[in-house]
């Protein structure tokens, strides 16, 4: 708790900024609000923290049981500021610059403003040329922002978080797996209960596992079988047949209550797996592991997604780092995609292992590795955990065995 | 589809905008670019239209399949631009400001901008900024902006997708419903498999369901038993135990894979209800039934909300009314919210059914009508549809039975 001002003092400090403001509608899809507070605020609220000074998180009468679970320590509401008077006197638009305005006096702000959070553009844009009116001085900001970079390490809370979630997200891919392993096989397709199983009936069944797990998938489930496996952004076509003797990607990203995501893929065959997809598998299995192996902090992020491509290479794979060199079959054959990301309050932040990724790996961070082969016609071959840096070695959150055949 | 373009040209004329952008980095909760692009787009994108022209959505390669299926019919991609030239030569924040100035130019902008979206506001203002001192007349809007305001009416697609949500939504209250009349009462609680069922378990067999329905509920779901449910903000306690005899809210809002919500609430009890509870419930029922009744275009949605109190005052009921009366006993005991809103591609938007709206009602509009009364040591009841204004009557998006006693 007290670490996170910290590190948000000299954060601000580094980009010279007096007063941050974090502004939304809800905690719920808006990381930067959920991030600051510590907890879901149904109906959002403004945090507001002076360099140096404690924050102070104002939200609805309605809420304050909720902002008080936070980390926050300081909750007012917006009565405090006379706010409902205020609508009255002079309309919601007008009120609501005043109450910022008021909120910015009271902590006796000068010098640069950020503001975040993810909320309608348009309308708080109106809000800040107002302020700027006022004398202000908002200033927007670059990649990455102030709360981007502070959300990149994760505190204990956090992790704990992130822990329960994978952990979870773990039991419904072995759920999944062994459900698939149950089936009978009939000239190669999978059957349940006298019928073809199908992709959007197992991802009906993902879904009630998810649930009975307290997890959600909002942005969806990548279950692709065979062939169509080769493109890794083929999420799996409802009405496509399980089958068996072919790859089948399953990447799993839910999200758990407090808005914590996880990532993880698993590659598997039903039945017996073909030689091309048993070498495919070996070499991203060894390359995972290794590439797990070498993520330490303080070393450039793009350092590990070189490492993985210069294994893949020495195996006689292509790598994206080919289509650089104007190899255009390399957009589609090989490893061609970027080694992970960051996970925490979204599924995809920094850092970023990448080719081109500017991110210094850090104690604390969260995040995936998850190198894949794909092949036109035979398909594709991904293997990702998500790891917790902790400092020389990592500590994977992925409770879950790497088995090519079920 | 052209006839939401239509009014989006006259609602631009309106405002005086030449041109309107709307960006994210996902339609996941970015209603404005998922109302825009009518589809789901996972890694967000940019739609321009200048007022009397066909909009432009661009997105990259990977979501072109996405975006088409969408009601955009020109689609084009970052490449078009040379995003990822641009991005190499100058870094991804000038980048993606000359891509934005490309946007804007290659349409022919000029005049009034406006800029729209659930995004990171300090990172888009630096954009915004930028593109300010490029000559751009970027404008923020107050409430309601451009984008809130069409989508305060629906399309035949998007009633379609709401009317899918309502259904499979009201099953899951039926199914609920039954498991709980299932159960063995035993000491005034429910038992299920001989132990004392509570409301977290009964939320994860709402999940559960609701997974089952291709549904998911973000926000969670009020399941408030007894006395607690005297505060309509109560969303139940994991540990509390199902009783017989006492009033249980129950108020569901999912939401679907296309992105739209859907509202309802039922009040019961297990067993019979005691007289009190009754009396309340038959107001709520009776007040809910008229109200609907009174909805038709073309009146201020305040006038629904005054007509609702007006019933509940004239069978001996307070409502917030009192409270701007100065009787501080209204804001915790009878009717102490708004009769409705709107439900779309958020579960809380324009119009709003309450005293101090400036909404007038519109056809195609969705809203919800909930009345409800509340009474502490006793408990609450609210009933709530979501319904479709047709003109002159409504149409019930609520295939659901309101039965106090199961």
């Amino acid at each position: 708790m007290n670490g996170t001002f910290e590190q948000f003092d000299s954060e601000m400090e580094r980009r010279g900024l007096d007063t941050a403001l974090v502004i939304g509608e809800s905690t719920l899809g808006n990381p930067e609000l959920a991030y600051v507070a510590g907890t879901t605020i149904p109906r959002g609220g403004i945090f507001i923290k002076r360099r140096r000074f404690d924050p102070i998180l104002v939200v609805s009468n309605i809420d304050v049981g909720n902002a008080k679970r936070g980390r926050v320590s300081e909750v007012r509401t917006y009565s405090d500021y006379d706010y409902e008077n205020l609508v009255q006197r002079y309309g919601r638009e007008r009120a609501y610059v005043i109450l910022v305005d008021l909120i910015l006096r009271r902590v006796r702000s000068r010098g640069r403003v950020g503001v975040y959070g993810h909320t309608e553009f348009s309308r708080l844009l109106s809000t800040v040329d107002s302020l700027r009116r006022l004398g202000h001085k908002v200033a927007g900001e670059k990649d990455a922002s102030l709360i981007e970079s502070l959300r990149g390490t994760k505190d204990p809370l956090e992790i704990s978080r992130i822990r329960s979630v994978g952990s979870r997200a773990s039991r419904v891919v072995e759920q999944t797996q062994r459900m698939l392993g149950d089936c009978v096989v009939r000239s190669g397709k999978l059957m349940s209960k006298g019928k073809t199983l199908t992709v959007g009936m197992v991802k009906s069944r993902i879904n009630t596992l998810l649930a009975e797990q307290d997890l959600i998938a909002p942005e969806g489930t990548v279950f692709a079988v065979g062939a169509g496996s080769a493109d890794p952004h083929e999420m799996g076509h409802p009405f496509d047949a399980i089958k068996a003797g072919v790859p089948i990607v399953f990447d799993l990203f839910p999200v758990g209550a407090e808005g914590y995501w996880f990532d993880l893929t698993r590659t598997f065959v039903v039945g017996k797996a073909p030689r091309k997809v048993k070498d495919m598998f070996d070499a991203v299995l060894e390359v995972q592991l290794r590439s797990i192996d070498s993520i330490q902090e303080n070393i450039p992020a793009s350092k590990v997604m070189n490492f993985a491509c210069d294994l893949f290479e020495r195996r006689g794979f292509k790598t994206i780092r080919a289509m650089l060199k104007g190899d255009r079959n390399a957009a589609r054959v090989g490893f061609i995609h970027s080694l992970g990301h960051g996970v925490g309050l979204t599924i995809g932040e920094r850092p970023y292992l990448s080719l081109f990724s500017d991110d210094t790996l850090r104690k604390n961070q969260v995040v995936t590795v998850e190198p894949g082969l794909y092949k036109p016609r035979i398909g594709g071959v991904r293997i990702e955990d998500t790891v917790l840096l902790k400092g020389r070695r990592v500590e994977n959150l992925t409770p879950l065995e790497k088995e090519l055949e079920i």
